[in-house]
């Protein structure tokens, strides 16, 4: 079970950092400024948890593999640019699975310690969105989060669910699979309809 | 005492939110990016401090009052915001009335946990003004507080003050007031009269 | 040999901050301003590593030395301004010398907690370029190092460096002014060579 999360999580940790490598392409950003990028756009957001949290050692300095695999994706997105832009499609499907496994990790981490969960939610959102957030502060745009459609929103809306479903299925796999389908067609939906939140004008 | 506190500091908490919020009219932000915003404005400053001072667990996740604050802060300014714009001038004495609470807060929990006076003024200062620079770093602006009339000097005398009240006054309701009212008028005096810091050219 | 190392590490701090302000000239940033930006560039990059690897107290909370001695680098530029930009090629050894006691310091202080070499890099690294990171965040350009040329690579290579020396000599300060000129040699280089690593495109 926990090998089944900590797959997911190097899944999704590869997902968000080949997309932060995509961000920096038009922009003069060399390979170590891509590295950062990358770096910050896979791990950013559990950091950024963590530190809120008071949990130390970071996942990363833990686990020295989250360090090497931002580095391959960083040497894969160099040396195989032109197929990974064609894998766009595909990129969505693995963006959708790091958003949900940050999701649940940073809900289910947030209750471990003993706190409530609307801290949970929070934390699990932030986990999956701050990392994204730390980026478009690097590279100077204001944070796509803050102005996109439904994404964040995806997450509470998944974090939500990983609290209710729990509390009636005890399959921890079903749970997971079941919350990670969800984020997934709230982002196709959301995507595909250009559904937003209201603005404020 | 601490009653009073508590309720001072919801008071700026809830006037910082709704200034996070004001500042996001213009842009293209949705209500889940303005609560961030609100959130990192009216928190920002206190969770810095405490990251800083290694201090745990941050007060919005012990007390989740202040996140459903920021919320209801969100609803109303949605809802009624024609109105909030009118009371800019009422905002102003919130603003200086949270600037005061943040700082004198700061300065404390600085002092209680056994740390000099000159760490004690940073952390105050800290507390009230960082909030307003993780807003603008967001908002993708240059920090308000890098270039405007005296803002975070009034936070700095105020925490100086409060240091030197402290000495000789030993009602603390009576040292909070007398430093609240300091931060207001030379705010005041600063707004009205364009006061400002030298700058370097 | 501490003694050294703190002395080498003031002189870092003292040109980090004057770098700092030398980058407010031509934005309208006031003298408090400035000494926010002093402040983040010479100690943010050690605060960032230390909140990442859970150290406390942070340096500079500890020893006040830090805060005011980027108070004189304020004052210092604010009155000798003419000279400190005559003196720029000094500047450039000055900040040779910290990005090299910085990454030292991080890689030294990291290895000392039990933590892996990679690790170690990577803290010798973000505590040397971190601070202008947040620099350049906080005065809203697109971070430097991720653009420029050879800078944090030449950090990396002088941790590696530190790390192999470590190894054969048992001479501590040695091996850091060993490390300390291939940083500014590595450093000279890029700048007069036009070096710099591929980007991504």
């Amino acid at each position: 079970m926990d090998l089944t999360l900590y797959i997911f999580d190097l899944i999704g940790t590869f997902a968000f950092a080949i997309s932060g490598i995509l961000s920096t392409v038009n922009k003069k950003i060399d390979l170590f400024g891509a590295y950062i990028i990358a770096f910050v756009t896979a791990l950013g957001g559990g950091t950024i948890r963590d530190l809120l949290l008071g949990k130390k050692p970071l996942v990363w300095i833990q686990d020295t593999n989250y360090i090497f695999l931002v580095g391959v994706a960083v040497f894969m997105s160099f040396f195989f640019k032109e197929r990974i832009v064609k894998f766009r499609k595909l990129m969505f499907i693995f963006d959708g699975i790091g958003l949900s496994v940050f999701t649940i990790i940073g809900v289910q981490n947030t209750l471990d310690i003993g706190l409530s969960p609307v801290v949970a939610i929070m934390m699990g959102t932030i986990s999956a969105v701050f990392g994204g957030v730390l980026r478009d502060i690097l590279c100077n745009d204001i944070p796509l989060i803050l102005q996109r459609e439904i994404y964040a929103s995806a997450c509470i809306v998944g974090a939500c669910l990983y609290l209710i479903l729990n509390l009636f299925i005890s399959n921890d796999l079903f749970v997971i699979c079941l919350t990670t389908v969800s984020i997934i067609i709230i982002r196709m939906l959301a995507v595909t309809l250009h559904l937003s939140l209201p603005k404020l004008k």
